[in-house]
């Protein structure tokens, strides 16, 4: 296609009115498919399908300046005869991979060979895959038996694959084979197939069978398996559009909040990995079957699944016991990809011979959950050094650019999801999301998921009473501390200041700390939400933990300075620059240079649930990527205690001081508290 | 291994006596095995599992006429060393793979070093198989996890496999998974794994795993699953051994007696192919419940079973509808061999990941188990030209030597099992197997299986008390039959004339026809053996498919003649190859030229479990089998037709003139019943 003046014919397509120039010889389906037209085909354009037939139009259309000959389309060809013969074809018609331009031409496509396809992107979604999914459907037409050759149905069913898809080694289980013989005789000797195809020279599999042209969509799974939430996406494997997407807690927290509690409970109760292993199967079922009820796609039509997971979680998941991840070598059972059947892992609700694809795990800390937000965000390909950091219960972390990559994980604990706050709460309506503090009279202002305005604007107790005010989520969390900070509410140390030397009366005493006052809703008999002194500690395990974590990686790599920060994960998308950086979570770059990659881990089980090439390109980096392991670094300690400060004891943060600054306070009084921040809580045994 | 005087040092074992003389740098181990000295080993002589162990004796041997000297063997190397300070080895042993020959040298193999294999061989099993199974007992030492290279311990365990066996692409399913950490941990980082080995470029899958160097074997079995019966073998994977033999009938009997009766029963009855798919693997599970009481073998020891059955067969145990098989073209669903999971044939008293392996189909009626009889007998590696019948209720047929080999199968129907025939019986204890007419008195005597004399010969009433006189088999019906027509007693076309014609008052009328009476046991209570015309109908049409079937193949050939014969099949070891040729059979051939191949379906379905390398090389030579079809061929029909006679309406029989004389009688009474014999009932729809 070209768009200046051009003397290659003139193509134009109705009802879209979609135009382009191409050159002789181009198929009707190309040149559709280079302007993006909705034109139908399922048999790779080998004239077999009939998706594609189209209606050419000639003689005279002064509305569109043209004059069609007869001669504007090639001559109907062998296969294109042989199809009209064998299957017809209504009169006008012409099948669109067969017909080539020879001639300015208006191309009429009809609405039955329209794909009318959803497209249902989130907002974090909007990322356009190359469709090549694993799972696809094939069109084939099978060789008729021969009694003097007389090979298996199944056999040249085989030939057919390698000759007209060019898929070698195919594999059926006996209930492919038994369906086999009816259903090539239903359909005239063409079938469709659901394939699965192996990426690593594997056998490629036939999940399903239909005669003649099936009608139906094949769809998969996208999950994130996270320690603390599960995310699910149901796509259409045709055009990889997100049909709809569901999220639910991990079952696992009842046996322990953060990763190695999980994996201590595992060890000190005979049975316990198993009981953990069933409720997160029975959690990945319900998540399955509220998608298929929110959808309304029956089960038997999810071919596949596509499974990122920390190292617990992915051993968990599988039904190993995850005892070694809990001490040193933190030896995983299994490093690289999986590739299982879904009922090894009990999940039902989905086709009888679907599948499973679980990323390779990076490391015995580095699950493929780094896995896929190196898919999703390709340090191996930053020309610039970038520091991307998967904020979760466990954080991942990449810094690399073109020259390599290094990957470590470190132990956040929930605090950045909410969880060990005491006003903490999921990121649901009614949680305040962000807040702002007035430097001068100290007096808050905030919204709630769900309300489209500030607390101090007119209308928004009206606004907010459908939902209340109920909490505090992971990215209001983050603003509340910093945003103490920077009004003087809090000292470098982490300490919050009495009513008397913060000069604010929502300073209030909690013990023998304070705590402060964001909103009282006890006069209506809702809560009354404190920042406490509790809160900012476990804020500040969280955030140098990961600032630790990236400073060894800068370390290894020989550097003090990223180009740029990447803040992904389930409320990556949420956390506000500014804030994080006050608060000394990422380590000093400009401002607009923090991006959110948004849920990058499952972004990038969607690109390998699309694309067959990411899979064996993720393999490819996984092996290639230098791990570091933060449990037996002595530097990571002293990183973690350095990074305690508020920003940070040492290092300096000039980006951020041209943004911000931040008030010289000390609220020490003597009594002990500030070593407190020193001191470190790890959750692994080293 | 030498053994004229030789200048090689001389290596004397104790306590066998065996010796030889080897070069020096032969290690004791590869010494042992030249010899066949019984010297275990499981690691494949890489100096890890110490099943070699043995003791080396220095000083002066006047017993021998031999003087050792301390360096007869080579000193210890890095491995023995290694193996001595990791596991502990006792004061004078040396480990068999890596002490080699330097010097005259007397070496001890101490009882826990040698094998004590039970070798139980039955007659038809005598054949070698060179070892080198699909499924295999592998020790292996695998590296420790490294945090700083954090592969996964499954990768690790690949990698040993493939350095250590190479054995490349290997899968676990995630039962093995779960087991792989602890079990490393227990053996100190060295396991016994049950592998199967794809031939195929397939994955090869780990089976099982033990810590340290597994005291279990492994056991396979060999599956020859016939129309009527049933046999299976039990073998040891580790040398081949057959430890129990069962056999059984076909319970789909019920359903039909030939093939095609049991094609029409799952035609005609919805459900009915299923009813016969869940006979059948019934069956199969009793005949392996049997070997294991008789061997105490435990199910979970048994890791693979291979079958061999012809199309129907085959169609049905794999739960596929054989409808395709009853008429034109008779299309297999799959004619490739099939690996396949136990499971997937409900075959439970198995270990729980044992694999079945089906051998390929040559075609829509040439089964697996024509394919197995040319695994053991290579027809394409035949100097001369043989014709290979495998003698069953459907009968396959392979003519050919190193310049090709065709094949058909002829539908014989169950007469040459004893089935269709009025005093037929299984080949048991009772039954009539030999029997000889004379021509003069045309007085029978005849033998019984389980005595061995001659009903004529003193003492055998007495003898023959225990089990009675209770029917004729098959190899006895073909005595019967053809000692009849030597006798004067049934005519060329096959009528029995009466007392009058034949002088003999055994001859005794039964309708309209007449009857041949064997034996009369009706004084004591037991029966009348008797050869009916309605039997010598049934031999008539079950012989005259056999030798129409062969002859198509010369014909294809372009011979009139043949080389040899060989006879197989469960009863193929006991025809008589006169009598056979008195019957017409088998095209004449001098009678010494007339093999006995025993049971080579069977004897196939061993070696393709014993020898990985059968399995590639079945797979090929079936595909370069030329495939007839007797369905469609017209001169099928015209031979069956010539082929009526008894010997042969037109064919000589010069060999066999040699031996015989035929007496020209003719007793057609003008009754019309010798048309009778031209008729053909075909049981094939084409």
């Amino acid at each position: 296609m070209t768009t200046e003046p051009n003397t290659d014919p003139l193509v134009i397509f109705t009802p879209s009115g979609q135009r382009g120039h191409f050159a002789k010889g181009t198929s009707i389906l190309d040149a559709a498919r280079q302007l993006g037209v909705d034109l139908d085909s399922v048999c790779g354009g080998r004239g077999i399908c009939s998706k594609c037939q189209v209606t050419p139009s000639f003689g005279d259309f002064p509305k569109h300046g043209l004059t069609v000959s007869e001669e504007a389309l090639s001559e109907w060809n062998a296969v294109e005869e042989r199809y009209r013969h064998k299957r017809g074809l209504i009169h006008g018609r012409r099948l669109g991979c067969q017909a080539k331009v020879e001639g300015d031409v208006i191309i009429d496509v009809p609405p039955e060979s329209q794909v009318h396809k959803q497209v249902v992107r989130k907002a974090a979604d909007s990322r356009v895959i190359e469709m090549d999914p694993a799972t696809k459907l094939v069109v084939v037409e099978v060789e008729e038996p021969d009694m003097h050759a007389p090979t298996g149905d199944f056999e040249r069913l085989k030939d057919a694959l390698r000759e007209q898809w060019q898929i070698e080694r195919v594999e059926a289980d006996l209930n492919i084979l038994t369906r086999l013989q009816p259903t090539l005789r239903k359909g005239k000797w063409q079938v469709s197939l659901a394939m699965h195809i192996c990426h690593a020279g594997g056998p490629s599999r036939i999940l399903d069978i239909w005669p003649g042209v099936a009608e139906q969509g094949l769809y998969g799974l996208a999950i994130d398996l996270g320690s603390t939430t599960i995310a699910a996406h149901l796509c259409d494997l045709s055009d990889g559009a997100v049909m709809a997407s569901s999220g639910a807690m991990n079952p696992q927290i009842r046996f322990g909040e953060d990763l190695m509690s999980r994996v201590s409970y595992a060890m000190m109760n005979p049975g316990g990995d198993q009981e953990m292993t069933k409720a997160v199967r029975e959690a990945l079922n319900g998540l399955i079957a509220d998608l298929i009820k929110e959808t309304d796609i029956p089960p038997e039509r999810l071919y596949e699944a596509v499974i990122v997971c920390n190292p617990v979680m992915h051993h968990l998941l599988m039904g190993i016991d995850p005892v070694e991840l809990g001490q040193a070598p933190f030896a995983l059972a299994t490093s690289d990809s999986l590739s299982l059947q879904a009922s090894d892992l009990d999940l039902l609700a989905m086709a009888p011979r679907a599948r499973v694809y679980a990323l390779p795990c990076i490391a015995g800390h580095v699950g493929a959950d780094a896995a896929a937000v190196a898919l999703a965000e390709s340090p191996q390909s930053s020309s610039d050094l970038a520091l991307m950091v998967d904020v979760g219960t466990n954080a991942e972390i990449l810094l690399g650019d073109r020259d390599g990559v290094l990957a470590c994980s470190s132990p956040t604990g929930p605090a950045f999801e909410g969880a060990q706050i005491s006003s903490g709460q999921r990121a649901a309506p009614g949680a305040i999301e962000r807040i702002e503090i007035d430097p001068v009279t100290k007096e808050p202002r905030f919204r709630i998921i769900g309300v489209n305005m500030w607390s101090d604007e007119a209308g928004f107790e009206t606004a907010a009473a459908a939902t209340g005010i109920s909490g505090i989520c992971g990215s209001g969390i983050i603003e509340a501390v910093a945003e103490m900070r920077i009004a003087g509410l809090l000292d470098p140390t982490g300490l919050i200041g009495s009513a008397e030397a913060t000069g604010t009366s929502r300073c209030i005493p909690d013990g023998r700390t304070h705590s402060y006052v964001i909103w009282d809703g006890s006069a209506d008999g809702g809560p009354v939400i404190t920042v406490t002194q509790g809160d900012i500690r476990a804020i500040q395990l969280a955030k140098s933990a990961l600032y630790a974590g990236a400073r060894l990686l800068m370390d290894q790599r020989g550097v003090d300075k990223v180009d740029r920060v990447v803040l992904a994960g389930a409320f990556g998308a949420h956390i506000s620059p500014k804030h994080a950086m006050v608060l000394g979570m990422i380590p000093d770059v400009p401002l607009d240079k923090v991006q959110s990659a948004g849920n990058a881990a499952g972004t990038g089980a969607r690109i390998a649930l699309c694309n067959l090439g990411a899979r064996a390109e993720i393999e490819r980096v996984v092996r290639e990527i230098t791990k570091v392991e933060t449990a037996v670094e002595p530097k990571f300690q002293d990183h973690f205690v350095a990074a305690n400060a508020i920003p940070h004891a040492s290092d300096p943060f000039p980006e951020l001081s041209q943004v911000v600054t931040l008030p010289d306070v000390n609220y020490n009084t003597g009594g002990g508290d500030s070593a407190e921040g020193g001191r470190r809580r790890r959750r692994r045994k080293a």
